[in-house]
Formats: structure tokens, C-alpha cells, sequence
């Protein structure tokens, strides 16, 4: 009935972001998987505990890996995870003299984590980069419109008049701390994680913290002694994300708001249509960033159930992990996506006083 | 690097369901959509409000719609919903004689809404299909091995000897009432949404209880007065969804406690297997039914922000509807798949006693 | 410094409830406690396990108990209930001819599950008062203030004009299915608990399921088979509070918005005054209302995460259940409460039309 | 029928704190308003905006100040603030010359937010202490036991022997990683508000900043621009919350799992006693910890649906907070408390080794 469907849900084109969704990706995923079995014999090899041959070959193998992708699904949903059948693929496509080699002395833990510390690195840089843009947006406007007389609200009643250049700070000021916020917690949380099976780095003979560290300069992480059960560093990114997002929620009720047609104390580039009343510009990207910063208020305090990490590691815990934080990620991108382009198209109307 | 990926995320092998998961693809979706708009001009071909040559072409141009997938996306991201150009598109595809009577006296909330209840109502059935499944499994297992003396634990401690029957029986009981559940919540849920541009159905001229009477019998959902500014019906089937998977869970956390090895109560059919540790046989399914309560217990008050839903319809909250409600469907059908995978190869082991 | 402090926290004022909040006093709970133990011994008395003698001089000591407030203190942050020291006190105060049959093949489960079902009758039926006195009163406001023409808005913009009693069909339908959710609610979840330690009922000797609906009747509560470890019913009954909290939070933003100075389409009996401008008149309990269905929606998320309830008595999740269920009914309380004197105050002004 | 009640609800014996929760009574609200207010006059008369007469004056009525609870509670009731009626409280105190200087140029929300700082210094002090009580404690615990050996779990199976140091080696990291993040947070978090009703410091006559600054280093908090309607750093308070509850949950859950009977690698200093079972000891503080982990969790998903605070004051939102943030820090005390307790009396025993 239907041709040429699209790569994903039709509501991604809503509340998604291509460039960090990309980032989560089955193909991503497995990207960085590769990357970080290959980093780690790398170090191995560094540490003199696999030869530089099987480093080399292994190397090569990665780069040319071919998924057996029904076998990996498959795999993940034997072993809740998807990384013992992906080392088995890989062991195969780098043959038998070295297949022992790979992922020697880790854990599927190791793999993973470390190869979502990659994604989230890039998505930190994604972050910096957008919120300078908005920020600079916002500066802008501010400049322009600053003087525009607008009437403060407080408790959704009128209170005093101000000028869009107060209204403007108050969404700034928060932005420049997440922005600042940023360095700090890419300090803490992309960070390598190495422990093998049960966190001691035993597996390494004594190279164990030799080994991490190179890892993680091999892949531009962060050092750090095997965090695989503390969960704190995952619970804080998320943490972040919800408090951008927050930030922009309230951003996107403020605009709502004053582009209400009783109040019109701003005017918005282009609005929604409607099916059935051709009149209607709807404020859509700034109603989103409401949608998102309650949909991130919600998975935050749904992820942060998954502190309560078990033992040296929890199956129950980290899959909820999986299933919450890309989402948030997504949800964060795209919040400073619409608000971009919600801004940048925005301009102040003078209040019309006091009704 | 990699060929023939996956058709979904890779994930979804191990939280995810094939078969209600399809319910939300965009294929189901558009029609969906296309399944209403069909019907809505048939029922106002039968209040006298269109014509039935009009009906009879749009119903086939319904049939015969070929999406222009990419303007769909475009048209979402823009106006909040898929259906302004959605409705386009039809109306192209209808033809100019007709083009006017399609999605006559609706509006956006109307397709949307009554299309989510289609899916839904497919959901119900297959719910209530895998319940009676897991409720006979599960009564197998209690005819099998009701016997077997375990050891009763409170507070995490050991309590005294009951027998498996007695576990079982408190599995059960709670699934027995979210079946019976399942026939007043459809009566409640599954219902008809049409009301027009602000709910009144003064568009379709003294005829709107009938059209909605009609289009309810044409596509086998409940009457309802129009209802799309109150969402108790989405948050009352997202409160099942959750109280269900919480059920479940506790099945989960049970078996995985039983299954411990220094407790060794339960035997499964098979384990999951580690990368760095061969002796290992880890309880996936009963993790992953644990993750999948703590899950949409988050979702649903996730999702009840959005009852919250201002004025005679809210683009924030209605769009935190879309983000959350499928994935809790979803996740409930995964986590009834899993329980039955997880029973069907359970078998009891005599309890060690009070150690 | 200060005189005469108040018995509860201040916040109570605004958002607490006198009524409902006293049900979970430490005395009401003290009260509901004794309750059960007396008609324990009264039904265990019936069913010739214990003497009549035994249950007449319980039933007085329940009757005339003095608690040890402190000890009872003491003892909760010891054993993890209240109860095993309350029996001992109990035990004190009947005197050692019959102390041993107070509590007589019970658990502390039994009884403090069954003290809460108490309550939670109690609550259920000022729940139905208080929803009957709503419906009426916005029933009254419609047929005064019905006709008033009002603009209807979607997506936060005008749309098209409608009258008054459109919008408060909106509110009133879904307050009806609340109402008519209650009597299935109170057959479901007003239920006895008895299982003795874990569940089987076994220390009663073949007559347990005659002592379980002997006291159900004593008590006027449900009869039922032991549900401890099956937490679905308090799961369902924290939905309808969070539910009906949603319905009443829509309504509370409904009158925020109109109640905006620039959209002025209702008058507030009373509005809130400010420390700094005295022109100001806020819409306090509609914002309330806003409040508790946010909180309530939160903690039903967080109460679902106790469904997940570990083998025969979990202290982990039937705490948590502790700390957030009695909010939450408080909470439905005090939207009743705060949703009557917005309606009962408030009227409805002429739309100024399209501006 | 009972006598000599307790001051607080029973249930704060079991997760409540004293010393905390002392911090958020309606004394020390009360208590924090005064200080605000005196050394906002203090602060205003060395601007030179009112005279050292009437800061002299206020200052004394602050020190002597008899509230008139009742009126208090009524003005909360009715205008959604304490401040108002307190404030005309203190005039009144103050006497009519100088009436007029109290809080001069201050809104409700300077002296609540200032207030609300205050407290929130007390709570990171005691933060503070405890944590590093708790992490003594643990090095303590690692000293004399560290070289038991115990089985490492994985997925909830035996994995690899290692030893009691390496597990609580995984508990003190996360806990030194709060301990630091501490420092950071108390610079963003204790900061003053002043902002004057719609934020501006305009009623202030160009000395904003200054008494703003003044304000700051009399109450010794930090100075800040007005942050009245950015609620990020009430959101990052309660992450931080949140955070160290998960923590805490996880050495509480590993606890539990390790004190089974069946597993039997820790001892406990003191068990909890059943009503029903005489041979139990319940490792109560230990679940109490999960509790607190997911208590936390799910109120900081409730709390941050409060950063979306619309335009300059939001009542809806910010009363969401007066509910939720007090309460999670003091579960947090709570967790810091029963950790304490837990790990000092506990001690680990040698792992029977793979059952």
C-alpha cells in the first residue's frame, strides 16, 4: 500500500535529532564497540600481555568487521547482552592464530560502557557546540530586542512591566551554567571502564591499571579505576540532561505563553497549521521543549531507579539503563535543536499594558 | 563497514516484541489513519452529511494511498501532527470532485486519537491471549511441581517451609485480575474519538452523535461522547500497563532470587551466557521482567504529567502521550513474552532447608 | 522565641487536609491497629480457636490501651514495623491469662495491611462526598453560567468560539467516571489481609479462610485470599489518585489560563495577595490543583516501583509503599477540597471575542 | 484513649532525622524568614535605603517575634505564600514608624528562597560530616576485613572469588566522588535571592546588587543575580540528593543479598524482630537504605517537572518543590544515618565458596 518508509519513527521528525540520534544507532553502536575492542589490545599489546601481531590483526579485523546482525540479536537476547556473541563474530573474522587475544581479560561490561562513554563524548561536544549557538541566539536578540517593553507575570496574573531584556537573562543565565556544567562532568563521566569480570582488573596480571590507562588515551577518555557497579557517574549525566532540558521547558512555557493572541508580547517565525482551522500558526517548537523537558524530568527519575546496581553487576539495573538514557540524550539534542530554531526566529511585541 | 542492519533498533531483541511492536510502526500508523478517514465519511455518507459517491471514492483513494513518506515527516515536524498534510496528501489522492469531504468536520485529534484506539484495541487482544497463556502455564507448573517444599522468605531472610503451590498461587491470583481487568478497561479505552476542531461537533450539524455512533460500529470501538482534552482513558490503560509489568516483575525478582546458586530453588530451561565467564548461566528473562516494571512504573507517572492537559487541546502534553504510551505497550508485550519464556522451561528444586 | 506552634507543617494549610490527613494521625493508625486485633480475636473466637473469654478480654484491652509512644518508636526503627512491639505492649496491657492469644497466627502484615484497608474505606467514602458535592456544583455553574460565550484554544492559540458549558462538560465527564470508579475500586482494593507469616494461612489449622471473612465482616471490609506479597491493589488505588488528582489539575490550569488578565474569561471568588503588590489577585487553588496532580503523578511512579515486591514480605518495597501512598491520598484529598472552593466561587465573563 | 503523642508522624522513626528534619520544622521556617528579613534591612541601611534607626529596630523585633501561628496558616491558605501575613505580622511587631522599611523592595520569594538557602547550608554541613564519618567508617571496615574472601555475584550468579576490600572498595569510591561534589555544589547552590517582585532589584533604586551582595555575606551564603524563575539550582540540589540515596541503596542492597541466609558473607550488628517469627533477624536498615535509593529517585523525577517555572513566578511549580525537595533531603539524612549504622556494626564472613 505504502512505499519508501523512513530509516525511523515518523515522530522522531518531532521530538528526534539526527545528528545525536546517529550517535545511538545500531551501526554507532557497533562502530564503537570495534573501536574499543581494538583500543584495548592496543594497550594489551602496550603492556606486553598479547603480542603486537595480535594487536595488529585484531586492529584490522575491526575496521573490516562484518556484523552477522540476526546473530547479534539473537545473542543479546540470549545473554542480555550483546557483546559475547559479538566477540565470538569477531574472533572468527580475526582467525584462530589470534582469536584468543580478543577482548582479553575483559568483560561485556567493559565494552559496553567504555563504548557509551564514546558516544557520549561526542555527544558532549554536540552539546557545547549548540548551547554557545543558542546562547549567542539569545545574546542577539537581546541586543535587538532588548529595550521592548513587556509586562512581568507572576502566579499567571500581571505584575509590573520590564523589558524583554529582563525576560531574555533570566533564560541565559541558567544556559551559561549548564554550559559551564559541561566541562565538569565530561571530567567525571567520560571515563574508560576496564575491570574484567568482577572489577579487580585480576585478569591483567598486575597491568591492569597500565592497561586502562592507555585505553583511555588511545580513545581520548578519561583514566579511572573500574566503576562497572557505581552508577553515580551514569546518574549524573542524565541528571544534566534534565536540568537542560528543564531550562529549556521553561523557556518554551515562557514563549507559549506571551505567543498566546490575547497576550502577543512576541511573534514567532513560522507556526503550525492546523487540519481544520486555517487560522492557526501554533507555537509547535516552543510546546516541544515543554514535551521534552517533562519527558526527561520523568526518565531521569526512572533512571536514577537504576542506581540501586546490585552486586558487581546487575543485569536488571543496566539494561534499564539502556532503555532510558539514549532517549534522553535524543530528547536533550533535540530540545536545543527547536529551541535554535524557535529563537532565532522569534521577536518581542510591546505589551499592551496592563489590561 | 557493516551490511544488512537491523530493521529496529538492536535492543528491541531483548525488551522489545515483534508483534505489538508492529502495532506502532509508521506502516500501522498510516493505516491507521487511513482505516478512520475511511470510516468517517462512510458514517457521514450515512447521517446524509456527504455524499456516498464521495464516500465511496475517498474509501478507495484510502485503499490505494501511496504516502509521500518525507513531506509526512516534513509536515510533523512542522505542525505538531501528521495529519494537516496528511490530509493533503488524501485529498490529492481523492481527487478535486471529493477533495472537500474528506476528513469532513474533524480534526487532527479526532484521526489520531481513534487511530491509537484501533492499535490499542489490537494490543487488548493480544494481551489477553498471552495472559491466558501465562495463567495456563502457570497452572501447569503448579499441577507439576505444586509439591515441591520451598522455603518461604520475608524481609529478604528465611521464614518457614511452604510449598511451591503456595509461590505460584500469589503469581497467579494478580494476573487472574489484571485478565478480568482487561474487559472493563476495554469498554473504557477502546472508544471513539470525535469532536471536531474544539470538541463540540458543531461542524457536522446536529448530525455529530450520529456520525460518531457510526464510525464507532464501523470500526468495532466503543461510543463515547468526545473526550480529547480528557485523557483519564490514556492515563487509566497506562496505569494497567504498569500495574501489570509490576506483576510480572515481582515474578521476575522471585525467580532470580530462587535462582540464585547458593539458593538454587528454581532450575531454568536456559541461561544467558557471559563474555569472560563460561560457568555462568544468567537469568536474563526474569532480570529483564524486572527492568520492564521499574520501567513503566517510571513511564506511567511519566505519563500522567500529561492528564494535565490545558485548555481544548495541548501540543505539550498530547505529544509526551505519543513519546511515552507506545513504549509502554510495548514493553508490557515484552514483558508477557517473557514471562512465558521464563515459566514455560521452569522447573522447582526442593528447598536446602533453613541453612 | 515563638508560642503556640502548630500540630502539623505549616504547608499542610495549603496543600494538606484536615479530614483525610487525620486518618493517618499516629493515633488514627494506633485506632485502625487495635481495630484488627480485636476483630482478629473476635473471629478466631467464632471459629473456636481461641476462647470467648480470651477474645472478650482482648477486645477490652484494644478497647483501653494505653501505647507507649516512644517504645513504639523505638521498636519501628528497630524491627521495621510497628507491630511486633505493639503485640508485646498489647500482650502487657491483657495479662498473661490470655496473651498469648492476642495476634494469634497473624503477622505484622495482616494486620497493618488491613488497618491501612481501614483507612483507605474511610477515605474512599469522603472521596465519593466530596466528588458528588463537585459534580453538583459545576453542574450549578453550568446551568447559571452555561451560555456565556467563551473562546475555545488549542495548542495555547484561539481556535473557535464555544460556550461556557462545552468546557465544563469537559470537566464533569471525566469526574463521573472517577465517581463510578469508586465502588469497583472499593470491592477491589477495600480488602482483609490475612495470611499469618507467609501467607498460607496455615497457623490457623484448616480454619483460616473462615477466621479471613469473619473478620472482613467484623470490619466491614472485603473478604479475600491472603494478597501480602500481591501489591497490585494498592498499585490501583494509587492510579485513581493520581487519575482523579490529573482531572482536577486540568481543571485547576483550565482556570489559571482563563483567569490571566489579558484573557479574563472567569472571575475568582477570592484571589491570593502579595508581599510586594497589592494590585496583584492570584489563582491560588486552581495553581493547587496543578500542583497535587504533578505530585501525584510523580509519586504514583514512584509507588509502582514497589509492585516489584520480593518474595513473601519485602521491607524494601512495602515501606516505600509507606512513605508515598498516604501522601498521595492526602493530596486527591486536598484537590477535592481546594477544587470545590475554586468552582463554588467562580463565573464565567463573556470571551472579548478574537483579538 | 492514648495518651502522650509523639511530635512527628511514627514512620520518621524509621526514615526520618532528627537533626534534619529539624532544619525544615515550622520553628525554623520561621526562624529562617526572621533572619532573612533583618539582614535584608541590615543590609538595606548600609545602602543607605533605609535608616540605621528602623534596621536597628526591625532587627530586635526579628529576635522577638511571637508568631501568630494560626494567621499564618490562614494566610498561607489564601494567598499561596507565607509572606504576606507574616510580614504584616512583623510590621505590626515592629511598630508603625518604621513598618514601612521591612521588607523594603523584597517579594515573597527573596525571603522563602533566601530562607530556604539557609537551611539547605545547615543540611551540607551535616552532609558533609556524615559522609566523612561514613567513609572512615568503610576504611575501618576494609582494614579489618578486607582480605575475607567472598564471591563475586554477577547477574545475580556467582561469578569469581575476591575480597570483602574489593566491594568496599566499589561503595567508598562513589561516596568520595559525592564528597567532593559537595564543595562544588554548596558554591552554585547556598546563594542568595533578591530579586524584588519581578526580579529586576529596580525597587531597590540602583543598590540591587549591592544589598544584595551585603545580604549574602550577613546570612554567609553566596552572592547570585536574581534566580527566582531559574530553578536549576534547586534541581541540581536535589540530583545531588538523589545520587547519594542511589549510592547509599546499592551498599544496602548488596547487604541484603549478602546477609541471606543462604549466602550468609555478612553479619549484622542487630536484626529486626518479626511479630510472628521468633528466629528472624531482618536486616532492616539495610532495606531501609533501597528504599530511601528509590524514594529519592522517583521524587527527583517529581521535583524537576518543577524547572519548567513559567514566566516570573510560577505558584504551581514552586509549591511542587515546598513538597517534594525538604522531603528528599531528609531521606537523604535518613540514608546517611541508617548507612552508618549498618556498615558500623557490621562484619564480613568467608564466602562458602560455589555452592
Amino acid at each position: 500500500m505504502m512505499t519508501q518508509t523512513l530509516p525511523h519513527p515518523l515522530l522522531q521528525a518531532l521530538v528526534g535529532d539526527e545528528e545525536v540520534g546517529a550517535l545511538f544507532s545500531n551501526e554507532a553502536e557497533l562502530s564503537a564497540l570495534l573501536r574499543v575492542e581494538a583500543a584495548l589490545v592496543q594497550a594489551e599489546a602496550q603492556a606486553g600481555l598479547i603480542s603486537d601481531e595480535a594487536a595488529k590483526r585484531i586492529t584490522e579485523a575491526c575496521g573490516s568487521f562484518q556484523a552477522d546482525w540476526a546473530a547479534l540479536a539473537t545473542g543479546l537476547a540470549q545473554d542480555g547482552a550483546i557483546v559475547p556473541v559479538f566477540v565470538k563474530q569477531l574472533r572468527t573474522a580475526v582467525g584462530e592464530a589470534h582469536a584468543k587475544a580478543v577482548h582479553f581479560g575483559a568483560t561485556s561490561q567493559d565494552i559496553i560502557d567504555t563504548a557509551l562513554a564514546l558516544r557520549l563524548k561526542s555527544a558532549v561536544e554536540i552539546f557545547k557546540y549548540r548551547l554557545d549557538g543558542l546562547i549567542h541566539t539569545l545574546r542577539a536578540l537581546k541586543d535587538r530586542d532588548g529595550e521592548t517593553p513587556l509586562m512581568a507575570h507572576t502566579r499567571m496574573q500581571q505584575a509590573l512591566p520590564f523589558a524583554a531584556a529582563d525576560k531574555i537573562d533570566t533564560w541565559i543565565q541558567p544556559l551559561e551554567r549548564h554550559r559551564n556544567a559541561l566541562d565538569a562532568l565530561a571530567r567525571l563521566v567520560l571515563a574508560v571502564q576496564l575491570g574484567g569480570p568482577v572489577g579487580t582488573r585480576a585478569e591483567l596480571k598486575g597491568h591492569g591499571d597500565a592497561v586502562a590507562d592507555a585505553l583511555a588515551k588511545i580513545l581520548g577518555l578519561n583514566p579511572a579505576p573500574s566503576w562497572h557497579s557505581q552508577r553515580d557517574r551514569i546518574g549524573e549525566f542524565a541528571a544534566f540532561l534534565s536540568l537542560l532540558s528543564g531550562t529549556l521547558g521553561k523557556i518554551g512555557q515562557d514563549v507559549v505563553l506571551m505567543a498566546q493572541n490575547e497576550v502577543a508580547e512576541v511573534r514567532l517565525a513560522t507556526g503550525g497549521g492546523s487540519s481544520a482551522m486555517p487560522h492557526k500558526s501554533n507555537p509547535v517548537p516552543a510546546e516541544i521543549l515543554v514535551t521534552l523537558a517533562r519527558f526527561n524530568a520523568g526518565l531521569l527519575g526512572t533512571l536514577h531507579q537504576a542506581l540501586v546496581h546490585e552486586n558487581e553487576r546487575s543485569g536488571a539495573a543496566w539494561t534499564l539503563e539502556w532503555m532510558v538514557l539514549p532517549q534522553m540524550v535524543v530528547a536533550t539534542a533535540a530540545g536545543l535543536r527547536s529551541a535554535q530554531a524557535l529563537v532565532g526566529g522569534m521577536s518581542f511585541s510591546a505589551s499592551q499594558g496592563r489590561s
